[in-house]
């Protein structure tokens, strides 16, 4: 049986600035460093282990993975930094207020980018600095496989594959694995580990610093499914979070 | 031509109260914090690029590297963490006052453990809590390896052929290298790399947080080492690390 323990990043600074994010490099904010540590606690209380940790390259994930460590005390854990597992690219939207771009684009257009399956934002230009292609953080990173924009449909087809190549093998060593990432890296994990449909995965809410603990089988069928933390307030936030996307509609 | 930057942690909260550490993994002091900041503010004055990070098993190192990465918004680098970095074992010394210690064993005693480059501090009784062999953090090296004491001459011989076979790959691979670690694998590593004498290099104060650089040619021979930082602060520094061993002895 195997281990494998999601964790959506905390509240980043641009989540309160209603900001397209998307690969931009921004800050937890106060309440994502509090939403980390609680994580942690969560985790430790529970008596969970595990043994080694993947993050994307985007500090808001790298950060909430080192208050984790930090609270269970594990700061020694080898730490494996992606950027397969980077948040969803938003192209062209990134850095846009999104009450404007719905202003701009009609609020159907916007939705579509937002809550479709595979319809990408606009692409960058090439020569946008916004571009992962002309950022130092990329530099090492085959300029062919780095994105101007993405649907989550895209973002699929780079997770999985650094799923089924880098942590499967750490999985099949017999060690428990914790991924930090951001809410579409993990949806698109989420939806390949639970089989579902586009649709299914587009409705799902994975809450802000609670971690999901997998138990699966040899054939990596989900055994267990379990949020760390108190149940209720777990709830509570992940209708907060599809509301949040109502709002914005 | 290789490129090497050595940085030795902040001070930690046990320096504070006298107490011998060695491998126990205690934290920063609010100083200590300060100074990390520092070094990474530093390096990124100075202009200073790093490709890949090495560090201990210990929080002191890892915390000074995160905060030298965070200051150069350089989080997603990729950091390698080692036992083998860690700070010289100090065996059945550790967690004892060091005053005390020189009560009970006689100051000449202290001061041979301390200054000497061979003679290790009294072995710690395999059953000790302390001894890493009894440790989670370190339940995946092969105990024949993990010491019960060390003196310098047996930190150098973990920490040479550590950079040997892991360190020197990357740097070859064209990669600057930036070492987060602590005062006597630092000196182990810096011995080797200046072909210096056992007695000279227990006189080498490396002071805490100043990232010091390393330019060396193929064959690894020194060309040039720069302390980075303000150099009349660093003298003072350097001094005061030498001036707090004789107060001690």
């Amino acid at each position: 049986m195997y281990k494998l323990i999601l964790v959506r990043h905390g509240e980043s600074e641009w989540n309160k600035l209603n900001l397209f994010t998307g690969w931009t490099d921004v800050e937890l904010s106060e309440t994502g460093r509090a939403e980390a540590k609680a994580a942690g606690q969560g985790l430790k209380e529970l008596g969970v282990k595990f043994d080694v940790c993947f993050t994307s390259y985007l500090k808001r994930a790298i950060h909430t993975l080192n208050y984790i460590l930090d609270e269970m005390d594990l700061a020694y854990l080898p730490v494996y930094k992606a950027w397969q597992l980077n948040e969803r690219h938003y192209g062209a939207l990134q850095g846009l207020n999104k009450a404007e771009t719905a202003e701009k684009f009609g609020e159907p257009q916007v939705k579509l980018w937002r809550r479709s399956y595979d319809v990408p934002p606009p692409e960058l230009d090439p020569k946008d600095p916004r571009c992962p292609a002309n950022q130092e953080t990329y530099k090492n990173v085959n300029k062919k496989e780095l994105p101007l924009t993405e649907s989550l449909k895209i973002t699929v087809e780079r997770v999985v594959p650094y799923f089924n190549e880098k942590i499967k093998p750490e999985l099949e060593a017999g060690k428990t694995v914790l991924v930090a990432a951001h809410g579409n890296s993990l949806r698109a994990l989420i939806m390949h580990l639970e089989h579902m449909s586009e649709e299914d995965v587009i409705n799902l809410n994975l809450p802000t610093g609670v971690p999901v603990i997998y138990e699966l089988d040899d054939n990596y069928e989900v055994i267990s499914k379990q949020y760390v933390g108190d149940q209720e307030a777990i709830k509570a936030k992940m209708n907060a979070v599809a509301n949040q996307g109502k709002v914005q509609k």
